[in-house]
């Protein structure tokens, strides 16, 4: 009598894959992971957080406002200092409309807006792009949704723009077009992969999907997912999409101080165009009208007193040097036709074993390294069901976010062990 | 073009009356506002959590995990707390099934556990039986799920038994049982009206539940709401559903420390029976697996310290003293016909005027009010759109939460000015 009581999506949604793989972790003291797209321990801000609390509690003039409610989109100085934030990352003045603060949605991480976001924008059956591979939770909540993914092929540098054409087109004389709301790109440091894409090539996909918003019938939004763009160790920025022409209109984007700042204080943020800001804001509504004040405001004054960019400069050097000692380890103890994708920023590099040799779940790469007490994530989880092809499975994602310098490299050590055996 | 891009839900989800009336008290400083159910600033706990989080945030040993990704049910810590914290209020031993840690889950304050309840539970067209009225987040959350709400009566001491078994004989003559999913029961101190329900009455509408499942085919659950259970300004707290017999396998269970400690630390628990605990839990990693842990640790270690305790038994005092403050000026300024509901606990009054005159949004009442700066809640607004009935509009909830004693005498003044006009 009970199977049935669950709504469609009680009995949808699917047990997180990575809820697994930290399973895994937990029976067995010994494992290094490279899984876990954790922070680095050591480099959290516990002492600027205290003064900063210490601060805002002290009087009872800011210490009330921060302990009550709030506004549903975000107490206005957090949203005000945001939008400065990505004024200064993307080098735009103040007066540019798609940086101004009333667009600024604050939530609780930007997996709670991705989440609203889709709420707002796709019904059952509808057709989100993705790359291929892409975030796995991002896909976990398309799967609970109902909501189907067409992969995009990515490339080492990023979004395979004839590919999108030829998924676009195909879509168009399939008739599905109608379906399709947006493409979610992952467009810093992407998340498994590593790789970015272009300031040119997010104006060249917006073209695309511009194009194509006829045969749909309603606009196509690119939905830029920036989680990743302030853990750059090497180059220069890159613009977003909300700097090209037309992007008021249609770029969402999203971005995080959790990453960047602590986790543990869960703060993120997004950027909407109408019809969608009001749509998310009313639904942000029934999910908790308004993300915790106080987390709100310890974001808002470690933004204002220049504590968040030195916490960001010195997570910076530590994840450099991380992902030099990975780096190192790959190079001496990886087969030499294992392709590894490094990228100059984020948690992860990304590895390609030579065709035919699995490295999914149930492969016997995977479950010799789990046996030598090292996980990674395997690459598979992070493509989308797209039955338009088969999913790779011989990639692995390998981070060095929570992992100290020496697990790193007697991780790699284990990892390139087991390689050696099977490659 | 842009009008149906967006999803049945985000075109479907409407304004919050609530936001309306927020906007309205800001556009007129002179405003005393008895509408807002926040609680009063000066009772927040700034000095404890200054404390508290200066503890976790000394050592690393605590500060880092605090500000670190956690578990996506909660911290164990936190878990195990609040399961002692029901167990104490229900005077159940800690073996008691139906009190367990591993059913209880954290969450971004209870709202956002309503929400994922009703996710996991019901899908469009599904039907919730509310108290009529009902807290009127939780209907928004109906609407904009397109979930439908039929209302059972409330009387002064709590749910009407006989209407209930009227409805749930209807909805099964109907061939709508079937859509029946829970009763949402606002148990204590009840939003709007401040009527609890006595747990002989939660057993008998339990029973009643139980009855008409067979017919349903399948469970229907009884959702207790129970935001206010520690606001108790008089008498003894009364035990919850979740000590019935058959509680494990029927009753959720939510509870928010927001209330009776911070909402700006925002922090909702919930008491899950199979198969929901497994798919609210699913779905919280897709929202955003798992609520901050600076806040749960914060939460953790003032019920750890007993500083919990001590701070619900000083907001007791502060608002037992504006109830009565309230009350007194109810007596004095209020018409004689106007009924007037009191309560031993929460944060509001519900006054009935005799039939015929409206307090409505649109009505005299509300609008002269409006124009002598004070504001309520008009009663309507916390009624279900039940096609069976007309919603009554004769109704105000009046909340003595934020405003001052001085503003709370003189908002009932001018509110008695505008009813002897009218009534």
């Amino acid at each position: 009598m009970k199977t049935n009581v669950l709504s469609k999506m009680g009995r949808r949604t699917a047990v997180p894959p990575i809820s697994w793989l930290m399973h895994a972790a937990l029976s067995r003291p010994k494992l290094i992971s490279l899984a876990a797209g954790f922070t680095d321990n050591a480099t959290l801000p516990t002492e600027f957080s205290r003064k900063l609390l210490n601060e805002i509690l002290r009087s009872p003039k800011t210490g009330q406002p921060a302990l009550q409610y709030g506004i549903t989109a975000g107490e206005n100085n957090l949203r005000q200092l945001t939008a400065q934030h990505l004024q200064k990352l993307d080098g735009t003045g103040a007066k540019n409309k798609s940086h101004s603060p009333g667009r600024v949605m604050i939530t609780g991480g930007s997996q709670q807006l991705l989440y609203m976001t889709l709420e707002a924008l796709c019904d059952e059956g509808d057709i989100v792009l993705v790359e291929d591979p892409t975030y796995f939770v991002f896909l976990s909540i398309l799967q609970s949704c109902g909501i189907q993914a067409r992969g995009v092929k990515l490339e080492r540098d990023g979004l395979d723009l004839a590919h999108l054409e030829r998924v676009l087109e195909s879509l168009k004389r399939s008739g599905q077009l109608k379906r399709v709301k947006a493409l979610y790109l992952v467009s810093y440091f992407q998340n498994p992969t590593g790789a970015s894409t272009s300031i040119a090539k997010k104006a060249a996909a917006l073209k695309l999907l511009k194009k194509f918003e006829r045969a749909a019938g309603h606009p196509i939004y690119l939905l830029e997912d920036a989680a990743y763009r302030e853990l750059r160790y090497a180059g220069e920025d890159t613009k977003s999409a909300l700097t090209l022409p037309g992007a008021v209109e249609r770029v969402i984007y999203t971005g995080t101080y959790s990453k960047p700042f602590a986790p543990g204080a869960r703060v993120g943020f997004g950027i909407l165009p109408e019809p969608l800001f009001t749509a998310v804001q009313r639904i942000k509504g029934n999910h908790d009208f308004g993300t915790a004040n106080l987390l709100q405001q310890l974001l808002a004054r470690a933004l204002a007193s220049g504590l968040y960019d030195r916490h960001v400069a010195r997570i910076k050097r530590r994840y450099t040097q991380k992902a030099r000692v990975m780096k190192r380890a790959l190079a001496e103890h990886f087969p030499a036709n294992v392709e590894i994708w490094e990228s100059g920023g984020g948690l992860y590099f990304w590895a390609r074993l030579p065709k035919g040799i699995s490295a999914g779940v149930k492969s016997r790469v995977f479950q010799t390294a789990l046996k030598n007490d090292v996980l990674y994530v395997p690459g598979e989880l992070c493509y989308a069901d797209d039955p338009l092809r088969r999913k790779p499975d011989n990639e692995m994602r390998i981070s060095f976010g929570s992992a100290s310098e020496a697990n790193i490299r007697e991780g790699i050590k284990r990892l390139g062990a087991v390689l050696e055996k099977f490659v």
